[in-house]
């Protein structure tokens, strides 16, 4: 019906989730489709009755749930994040519909862990959050009324991943992109070196940050490809350090 | 981003519902994908608080939903009834995935009434509601664990239609199949005449009224041809009625 070792390496990352209900129905959606890896960031109640309630059978994913305190946390050894939308985003990422996106998870799922992000009931991934990941997801819906359930959302997701596995056929040439945290490391030294080389002065750095976000998730980087761009930023800032030295020196600062 | 007119020929139908929360959800699950026309056939709780509760935003369909006494009801005018099935029948009727039955679903809607027929939380549709279907549909699942929530069912058919819907092509050549009613008047016929004829003295007339049926729902009768085979009943019971009269002159009995 599917292929288990794919769908092994899916994992559905609820945010800050508010009813209890949904996570329970999450649960369910999630194994009626041969899903079983669940994670929590900052649930408002978990564990909690209703939840048991509405998994109905899918208690042990509800059981071998992972609570998190942050996203970071939860992408812990991810490479492919997809977040899930109901609006448009500011900043103009792709967005691909559900059926256009599972061949590309099941091509990284094939080899490495994934990660689909939902968010809050509410209003949905924060712009933080979606930064995070790599692929953006919206579901078609009436343009009139396109709030999803929370859990409905997830058996819509987890229905086309089934499907898909079912005649997925994997690519000879895998990417093999970074894990989560790697990648966040890069952000981290590449925002310092940024600040270092006095490159924010001109720019707003939360917005040009975001950009450079964007640059790098659609280039899903390897492993290596982080190491020659954090070896070049390295070199940078020694080489602004020397230049600001040799100034100093020159001028008895 | 979906075919108004398509859609607005497609009704769920719901039959038995325990949970009034599930109604909701289910009108919500419709409205997010365009559908709008949701027919109760005697629900436990209707209409109920969490009905409304669950529905979020979708009041207007659950305001319209039309509340049945019996199957019949909730099928008046349709010409293709789709049930929902979670497991094997002991008559093997074909039975389709959603993706694939949904062409021909709006091939029908794109003219017709089509009905979505689902069944009651915990045992789904009983053999006597399969019966009054035209075509079978399973939402492929976890062969472990495939209880579908009755709401999440509604969502995947009503999104897997919506998807289909903005690709839809109408083909030219459009079969008119006749109403339910018709159908049924055919079937009522049929059994009466087969009764008549004594047909059913070397036959169990339960398990042949079904096969007939089958056989019937596969061809989609067009009224006409249900005029056809309803005049050539009238005339083999007819014959039959006067070799009887005959015989009881002949034997003088």
């Amino acid at each position: 019906m599917y292929k288990q070792n794919h769908l092994s390496n899916v994992r559905v990352v609820l945010s800050h989730t508010t009813h209890p209900g949904n996570i329970g129905a999450a649960a369910r959606a999630m194994k009626t489709m041969g899903l079983h890896h669940l994670y929590l960031i900052n649930p408002r109640h978990f564990p909690d009755p209703q939840a048991a309630a509405m998994a109905a059978g899918a208690d042990d994913v509800l059981q071998n749930a992972v609570v998190c305190g942050a996203i970071d946390e939860a992408l812990q050894g991810v490479v492919l994040t997809v977040a899930m939308t109901a609006r448009l985003r500011d900043i103009s990422n792709e967005v691909l519909t559900p059926r256009a996106a599972m061949p590309l998870v099941l091509q990284q799922a094939a080899t490495q862990s994934v990660a689909l992000l939902f968010g809050t009931e509410m209003s949905g991934l924060t712009n933080e959050e979606v930064s995070r990941a790599q692929m953006l997801v919206n579901i078609p819906a009436n343009p009139d009324f396109s709030s999803l359930n929370l859990a409905s959302s997830v058996q819509v997701m987890a229905y086309e991943l089934s499907v898909a596995a079912q005649s997925f056929q994997p690519a000879q040439q895998l990417l093999q992109p970074a894990a989560h945290e790697q990648v966040e490391g890069f952000m981290v030294h590449l925002e310092k070196a940024l600040h270092e080389i006095g490159f924010f002065t001109t720019q707003n750095p939360a917005r040009m940050m975001q950009r450079l976000r964007r640059l790098y998730a659609r280039a899903r980087l390897e492993a290596d490809e982080i190491n020659i761009l954090r070896g070049i930023l390295s070199v940078t800032t020694e080489y602004n350090a020397r230049l600001k030295a040799r100034y100093r020196q020159d001028n008895d600062v």
